[in-house]
């Protein structure tokens, strides 16, 4: 790497920092405007992007990326639609910036309290989906915050030619385009050089693999949003309705397997495992999931877990301890019998991530129990861990889902990409 | 430094997360009654506090520390009391844990909503003032967390004596002793140790001066305050009282000149400084305030600043560039005069710490206008910024002041010792 390109990053990261300033003090007006021309433009002025997406997607395919990869690169016309629908629905969503939070007078006079700003500048690293670029600029924009945006080697182009579509779409409602910044060289060691800014991002958000956002996580100087790993767990309880249970787990692991609130182990009590077990099992191998059985599990499933039996072949097959604490982002779930909530509990603590945990039980003292002691982002009775999401919560759009227990939880929607000032307004009051 | 220490430290890190886990739980009742234990014990079980006060005072002395250092490691029989008197005033206030938020129903009918837990444990990096000690322990019981403590070298004994005293008042009121660790082994390897123990510690808190809180910042493997450092800057517009401005800027430097939020540097106004700075000049002078100034408010204050004037010798100095963005500490003050607020605003960006600033005015709009676009912890109009305080801000007690955007800015209170989880209440909800 030439010290050329390290200062074109740190150039990006100043500039990021001047147009923040500016982009902290626009009013909803302009910011909702820049947003609708930002949705207009993905509609009327697709050409330039989707010809950028093919030079991209033909050259992932020749390097051999495989069909999920590919899939997750293409832009077509319909996405680009969904996509500016997506930037409608934050256009509408209210505007976190300036709110006035505890705003008391004191006995001397002074009044006090809490404004809300935004962060500054937020810099985002991700991998090939080029709709994370239009994602993490809109949700930026309308909290008021500068982006520096540095995207997958393969989405390149597709992401140039979008982030040119924000740029002249915001710059005529009067947004400065320098508020939008993009490193279009796709050298590796500028992503070390991008996690050493601190002076210049506030805040990181990794958007992709465990990969990216462990590194992310160990490597940022800056803070960073650590999420996205989601080894979920749903626990049948002695207590549980066994009809709910079999529907909940079934929705949580088939539903959308791949993304990080899906199921991954079910533990059940055993005084409720004969009769759920099988049930669940059934249900889960009609709809193609391999079960990773510990041996009491086995033990009901069947008497072998490679013979003969209610379950298709193979569907069925013994736990190893990688198994647990194992995010599958496929068909694919651990099942474990344990004694009683405790033990549950104790599993969740050792091999869970923190991110969405799940009871299914009708007794309130076990659900009280699982709802104090489960140490997560999110934590559920009788629903399917599946619902941990900005917008299924109400938070309208989602940056990405924090495991961390700093500043931001569970789903960050606009208002997580903020801060505050105290703001304290006087008629001469001194301190004695 | 031998693999054992270490070994002894994780094993501290193990001990208090463990004990975390029983604290998060614990009733407002019982963490009332171990604070107010300890308050007994710091008034009745004096002796041996003071006893290894006395040694580690001696052995400062015969080291020679400088007598500020000595005076913040003394311990007297009134100052147990003052923290004794502290101590009840946070078993006094609020609980944090357990208050639920934003709790709605969706229209599937799952009940969303937040609900405050602790961070788990928090460690304290902290310098020679014993009181700390009590002080970090007593935030982090009444918010649910446990911590682990790392005092001065200089100030071993005081801190052994207080924390085996925190343990045994804690632990006769049914709460874990293990929840408040310390680490009494002075090797300073240990430091380095701890800062990468980032399983073992949720938030870390340094306690002193600028080198150790940068230290702490830039080494930290785990998210740490940054904080306790303060440039603080107050700009006579204007538009401002004279008198009010003379007032505020006298108790902003001269009050407690020691302390983050007190008056570093003064900016006025082109056109109020022949009238203005005179008279906060001679006021300030006359406390023994020594004036920095550069050649515009030179030439307002006297012919030369050795010269002969109304000033005492001496106290009226040319600054140099270093006196800009300089955290005096001590009664000295930068003076500026500028032409315009945009120059104040520009000079507090490039100076600032992002503290605590203010403004003095009776211009509406330069009021507000200051408001929106100072970038601190804390604005002020019209107040002096010794207000910075999490007791004058109403906060109850105070864990420092945050000049960073994450987490927490400003004053930090219980609340801000303090995460949450989302829970969700279903009855048998799956995602579509």
């Amino acid at each position: 790497m030439t010290i050329e390109t390290v200062d074109a990053l740190v150039a990006k990261g100043r500039a990021a920092r001047a147009a923040s300033r500016q982009v902290a003090r626009l009013s909803t007006r302009i910011k909702d405007r820049a947003l609708l021309n930002i949705a207009e433009a993905l509609e009327t002025g697709q050409s330039p992007v989707l010809a950028a997406n093919r030079r991209d997607h033909e050259a992932a395919r020749s390097n051999g990326l495989d069909e999920a990869m590919l899939d997750r690169l293409l832009l077509t016309p319909e996405r680009l639609q969904d996509i500016a629908r997506d930037v409608r629905a934050v256009a509408a969503l209210p505007d976190p910036i300036g709110e006035t939070m505890d705003m008391t007078t004191l006995p001397n006079g002074l009044r006090v309290g809490k404004r809300r700003v935004p962060l500054g500048v937020v810099g985002s690293i991700y991998e090939s989906r080029p709709n994370v670029t239009i994602d993490i600029a809109v949700l930026c924009l309308k909290s008021g915050n500068a982006c520096l945006l540095r995207g997958g080697k393969e989405s390149l182009h597709s992401n140039t030619a979008l982030v040119k579509l924000v740029r002249e779409a915001i710059a005529e409602a009067g947004v400065p385009p320098e508020a939008v910044q993009f490193i279009d060289n796709p050298d590796r060691a500028l992503v070390d050089a991008m996690l050493r800014m601190k002076e210049h991002i506030d805040l990181l958000v990794p958007r992709g693999g465990a990969e990216l956002v462990r590194f992310v996580a160990n490597n940022a100087a800056m803070p960073a949003v650590t999420g996205g790993i989601g080894v979920c767990h749903t626990y049948v309880d002695r207590g549980a309705d066994v009809g709910m249970a079999a529907d909940i787990i079934f929705n949580a692991k088939v539903q959308r397997p791949t993304v990080c609130n899906a199921l991954d182990t079910v533990l059940v009590h055993s005084d409720v495992a004969p009769r759920c077990l099988p049930r669940i099992a059934r249900e889960l191998a009609a709809a193609g999931v391999e079960l990773h059985c510990d041996h009491r599990a086995l033990s009901i499933l069947g008497p072998s877990p490679l013979g003969e039996g209610e379950l298709p072949m193979g569907k069925v097959l013994p736990a190893v301890e990688d198994d647990w604490g194992q995010e599958f982002l496929s068909l694919t779930a651990a099942v474990k019998v344990v004694d009683s909530l405790e033990e549950a509990l104790q599993h969740i603590e050792t091999y869970g991530s923190g991110h969405s945990e799940a009871i299914i039980t009708e007794d309130y003292s076990a659900a009280m129990r699982f709802l104090e002691e489960v140490d997560a982002a999110a934590v559920f009775v009788n629903a399917s861990t599946r619902f941990t999401d900005g917008a299924q919560f109400g938070l309208g759009a989602e940056v990405g889902i924090s495991t961390q227990k700093l500043h931001a939880r569970g789903p960050m929607g606009l208002r997580e990409l903020t801060s505050y000032k105290w703001v304290i307004l006087g008629n001469g009051q001194v301190r004695y």
